[in-house]
């Protein structure tokens, strides 16, 4: 194929070749997480240092297969991740077919034998996302999203069942109703942190018990992976998912999966504010994807007066108008 | 076999029959949780209005599936449930054994198709947890565990293994290195969300970073369920989990558990403070167990300096410092 037009025939080939690849970094994931917690359990001293280095190896052994099988495969095609970013640069998108690949998403949980944590491999494509595979190896849980197609979600051999699992999507009256992802990341500094914390407050508040600006949601979920979060609120298990701070590498296969399961995803406050009247809103251009504030809200039962994207404007509009504009460091 | 006398044989058989009724009651949950999303999402106003009281119903049709089965089998032992306490009185408990069981573990999950949910059936005898069974129907995970006895994961059709997953288990030199489980649960008045917002960003915050008291823990987790809270922790994915307001068909299955895989479990700041000094220390009371606050530490890898017992006390210590001694209503 041409690298610099990817036709639907070209995207099911690659989403087929994408998710075999899913699977075969998972069964080394999965060994990497065993031998983690054998060491790291190990009473002899110099094994247990080497717990921290097998982390990172096991990191590396990940992403240098998903990069290698890719590129043999697709030579012509480009690769962002974090390696990329690493020395403070960052390049900007091109019109070129990009894998935009988190190798082991969910980190912390990795270390900690946690079974949240996937791998996420999505495709970048004229500076869209366009394909994204997310493998959950310790539950044996594949979603898998091509632009413009329906999301479907594989547990363990059973049959590919199209997202959301509930047809036509659930009604979502208000904030009150719903049940929320949020993240406590990896920005610990006093600004990141009370931002974040006080805006968790509000959304679980209750207005009637003296929380100004509660909104009193069911409640507020943390699993410590932004690509199985996006994969949740496709699946209609999360109501919505309010991130800032990650990465393109963290979302770009979850946003496709998502889309395509009738979510819709946008980024900041100020995105907010500057699209949602446009014909634009819901459309995730370079600054979007690159931008490291993000929100997505699962697709929503049209009703007589409502569309499903209205409604999805009017959470997103009453979740912005509760949280702080916390900064992305 | 006698009421009042319960052999370890006797337990054993329990066991066997306490896990065949969770697969059974977790089918029932199963197609619950279909009918649900399925209804909450019709376009039938009606119908739609039948979606709260499906919850309802198979809230009631799995509590008198277990209740039935429980009572047929075993007529002369009690139950102890939500049902128990409903109308304000809390009867005490007796030395006779007594079922503890929470049918549905993780009620706004079940309702919002987020597959962390489990029916969580404990026995206690004497006053005493003694035989805890956690089944998720969702991803066909079982726990099971009989005091003074090894606990168990099964996972699918998989064979038991041992807990916690990790052996030896690993060590954990402090706060910050832990993942802990935290919830935000039901109670969302000021002082509640006050308190715990409050102390879960000292948890996370950055001591260097002006956080004051910060721990800089790993990370926070929220999964919605207290039973498999306590069965991650006995798996050692998890490495403390902290409750205020939750009740003891909530946790009296996972005690069991998380105790059978060298966890500990504790009360509230004052209970801490009064037993950590004492033999008693670990031994789960009346008091402790209607308490309403708990905190459970997993098992922690000897040291030449230290015993796992030593460490989860230091653990808890910490921890016990760093958050807020919030009352539960």
């Amino acid at each position: 194929m041409s690298a610099s037009e990817l036709s639907t025939q070209d995207l099911n080939s690659i989403l087929a070749f994408t998710v075999a690849l899913a699977r075969k970094a998972g069964a080394l994931i999965l060994e990497g997480s065993e031998a983690i917690q054998s060491v790291a359990a190990s009473k002899d001293v110099n094994e247990k240092k080497n717990s921290v280095d097998l982390v990172t190896e096991y990191d590396v052994r990940v992403e240098e297969l998903v990069k290698t099988e890719l590129n043999k495969k697709y030579p012509t095609f480009k690769f962002v991740g974090e390696e990329s970013y690493s020395a403070g640069s960052r390049p900007p998108l091109t019109d070129e077919p990009t894998f935009c690949v988190d190798p082991i998403d969910g980190t912390t949980n990795f270390v900690h034998g946690f079974p949240y944590v996937c791998i996420s491999l999505g495709l970048i494509y004229r500076r869209r996302p366009v394909l994204g595979v997310i493998f959950n190896p310790f539950l044996d849980h594949l979603y898998t999203g091509i632009k413009g197609q329906s999301s479907y979600l594989t547990r363990g051999n059973g049959q590919a069942l199209e997202l959301p699992l509930a047809s036509p999507p659930k009604p979502l009256p208000s904030l009150s109703q719903a049940l929320i992802a949020v993240e406590w990341g990896s920005d610990r500094g006093e600004k990141a942190i009370t931002g974040k914390s006080s805006s968790f407050a509000r959304l679980a508040g209750d207005p009637a018990q003296n929380v100004t600006g509660g909104k009193m949601a069911h409640s507020l979920r943390s699993m410590g992976s932004a690509a199985l979060n996006y994969a949740m609120v496709a699946q209609g298990g999360l109501d919505l998912y309010w991130e800032v701070g990650c990465w393109p590498w963290d979302v770009c296969a979850g946003i496709v999966i998502a889309e395509g399961a009738g979510a819709i995803v946008t980024g900041s406050h100020d995105v907010f504010a500057a699209t949602s009247s446009n014909a634009s809103f819901g459309n995730v251009t370079e600054d979007i994807l690159t931008g490291r504030k993000y929100i997505v809200v699962r697709a929503i039962g049209e009703t007589e007066g409502e569309t499903s994207r209205q409604a999805q404007k009017r959470i997103i509009q009453e979740f912005y108008s509760t949280v702080e504009d916390v900064e992305a460091n």
